[in-house]
């Protein structure tokens, strides 16, 4: 067991997997070129099937070697996912399916330590985002139903449902042709409706906004936390050492009154 | 009294009303929904007025228990106007009042404390940014009579009215179709058009640069305050530890000169 | 002239004239509205070069009393400006001239100090940026020349002159129907376009970038130095009165030696 | 050989080669504009070659000067690229080879030395982004192929083959007309379109706030630890100069000891 975790975890294996990845990459890319698909089509989907009966092997060998273990590292859950989609199309005929297998491409992140690291750092981001997404879900919400209450009738294609004026409000939120195309047409039926469209614009905007910097000085506060405890230390040790003198004085003075009351007292 | 109070701010109250908030969400969500109204039209009315009526008994009885200081807390007064404007469709036929009833969801903001703190802290850097806003409305209101003036023969759709104007500035500020939908036509007819548009997008984009900017600054000071201030407060301790050291010193000093001044006489 | 001087910055001269600023502001908004200017017309303009002559007296008397001095504010030398700039089309009759006499009420950011400040510290931030504008200059130079010579034949109305590219390079800098309305059509005549637009999007998005990241630095840098030196001056006392304490004990220890010596000699 | 290599850095050789680029910036210019071309070609054109020829003189000296150590410096190894691209086209007749020339105008970065400057902290931003950028590259190569897998035959104009696509979703990461001009448009035939454009617009624009964050924190760093390591010197003296303090007080300490174990000797 332990041998096969070695064996899993070596440079040499990892650089192969790598090395798959990567050609699995070009061929899943190829697949799309019409030209290489009519002369290598069966050579590039054998060597598809054949990597990903690799890449099988070695989640299921590292399923074995960990057991359980195994679903502690989000990474190792995420090659499995990856690795199962790419499974499930081998079965089907749906065209979706078989273009999630270029989602095996992803695996890249998994094994490159840098890459996973900026990942790591991107979704440790979210957490702290957890109340002002809260906050721009609830905004969307009510703003979509109020959208489908106003407009559902006159502009059944943009407001119809309310997953559809939540699209059409994500759009505008991204304010791509926010108001050529959508508030302008529904302004000459309902004249007053920059009254609800300029509020979310702002809201949103100022919202996301918030978001933003609410990440970026996060993002600081870490480095800076850093910085700071790294020279809070460092005062530390400097103010120690002139603790640690002035203590040395404070006994030294002590000495020397016992030595002057001793030799007040050797006189007498 | 003071026992209604204590029902009110009760933990297990505020999840009754979070659930009920819950519950009114979708139910004005399914009203959308021409199935769920053409079979349980009647029940999502009747639901959305049982709970209608709970929240009007619960401000109501919040009115009764607070009485004046009722208005002292900004999120009571937002709850009352929330409710109230739901009341006001109860008695007319108008859409938009209807679709206003929606609002009513938003009391969630009010109930769940990290949504009020978000949401109060997005309110909290309003202030900071009043003399900008003065700025960009000013700035706003100069450029729309121009725009006005300038244009208003040749574009009464986009430039007909300062208000227009001011809608048309505020979609070029968004960079939304600024160019190709109304600088470029504008331009065929008044070919210095851009003389007027492109200092306009500059000053605002960089005004509003600024708020932004004066906002994340803000944001950091206060995480940085508060982190500086703890810092400084340790460093105050441990010079404190100094000093008092120091002193010890001087006072030890101080005896020992007593003492030799005596040992000094005691011989004579 | 003191007096004189004394008159023109008394508060309450200063709120008259914020006064006609904002009447000024709402008879120039009026003279927009066709009603307004078909039944009160005369008043409205009456009113208007009234306000005009009492502006021209004060920059008149700001010039006599401050003389050579006046043009040392550049806030007084904007007010004379926009006031002259009001006069030149009482002779013509050009509606561009006329709209703008509207820049009148921008003297509103030299009367309120607020203003003044948040413009000053606008236009402050400018300086550091004047190689980052110069290099923008030039890239825009550049590829407009580039954008002239490779499309003019192609598009003449986007690329037909040197200032016309450069119009055209703005708007694909501000992500405008970039692709949809220019790239798009260009790369169906030249479909390398991309290899000229693509370079340009990621160069002039990455200058503005760090454009605005310059400015965040440097206002944070600011607000930072100011807390900075405050801590220091705090620290330097702290540590200026450790130094006293223990000048002091040294002081002390000097004086111990010298009855010590006396003492030791006394006896002999 | 060191001669050459003063001459070439004069101040005055390097104020004529800055004149010059800029006399070939405007004859660059004025071969867009057709009247001059007209009339001046033949000058526009000798003017052009003379410059060019003295430029290629420059360039070689300084080959001749530095030699190897030539290739040290990344701006002359710039300017010789800049220099060679405008000697190809002298040869050929390609109008992309013509354009390239104004590339030469770029010189002048490497002449001024504040643009050098703000050049290179641009440059020098980059590594950092190395890995968010791989990730950004990998996310838009796994989103092409799945694109062209799902959207190639129904539209082959936008989707037809991964550079299509790469292109198509470089559009929609900036925003412009993704939804009006390419997402509703595909979801006509694509319902379900929204689940892969969606998730892509919140993944890159993350992705890409996120790099800006990054430069933003690393500027900051970079300014804030010039400043943080002054200040720590400046404690760390004053520091120093109360341990020297102490310790002279310690010496003095031991010497008084000294004095008085004498002077209680003395007397026996």
């Amino acid at each position: 067991m332990t041998l096969l975790k070695a064996f899993l975890s070596s440079r040499r294996f990892e650089a192969v997997i790598t090395a798959l990845i990567v050609i699995n990459a070009i061929t899943l890319g190829l697949e799309t070129v019409p030209e290489a698909m009519a002369r290598h089509g069966d050579l590039l989907h054998a060597l598809d099937r054949a990597i990903l009966a690799v890449f099988v092997l070695e989640v299921g060998a590292r399923l074995v070697a960990w057991r359980l273990d195994f679903f502690r590292d989000p990474w190792r859950i995420f090659d499995l996912l990856v690795v199962a989609v790419a499974l499930v199309p081998a079965t089907g005929n749906l065209s979706v399916l078989r273009a999630l297998r270029v989602l095996r491409v992803l695996r890249m992140i998994s094994i490159v330590p840098s890459l996973r690291r900026v990942v790591g750092g991107l979704v440790g981001a979210l957490p702290g985002m957890g109340s002002i997404m809260l906050l721009l879900i609830l905004v969307f919400y009510v703003f979509s139903v109020m959208a489908t209450k106003l407009y559902a009738d006159s502009f059944p294609e943009w407001f119809g449902s309310i997953p559809a004026s939540a699209y059409t409000l994500f759009q505008v939120m991204t304010l791509e042709s926010w108001s050529m195309g959508i508030v302008r047409p529904v302004m000459e039926v309902h004249p007053l409706a920059w009254t609800f469209f300029l509020p979310f614009i702002l809201c949103t905007s100022f919202t996301v906004l918030n978001l933003f910097i609410g990440i970026i000085v996060s993002a600081m506060q870490e480095e800076h936390e850093a910085e700071a405890s790294a020279d809070r230390e460092a005062m530390a040790t400097e103010q120690g050492a002139m603790l640690e003198e002035l203590k040395a004085i404070r006994q030294e003075l002590r000495d020397l009154r016992g030595k002057i009351d001793g030799s007040a007292r050797a006189p007498e």
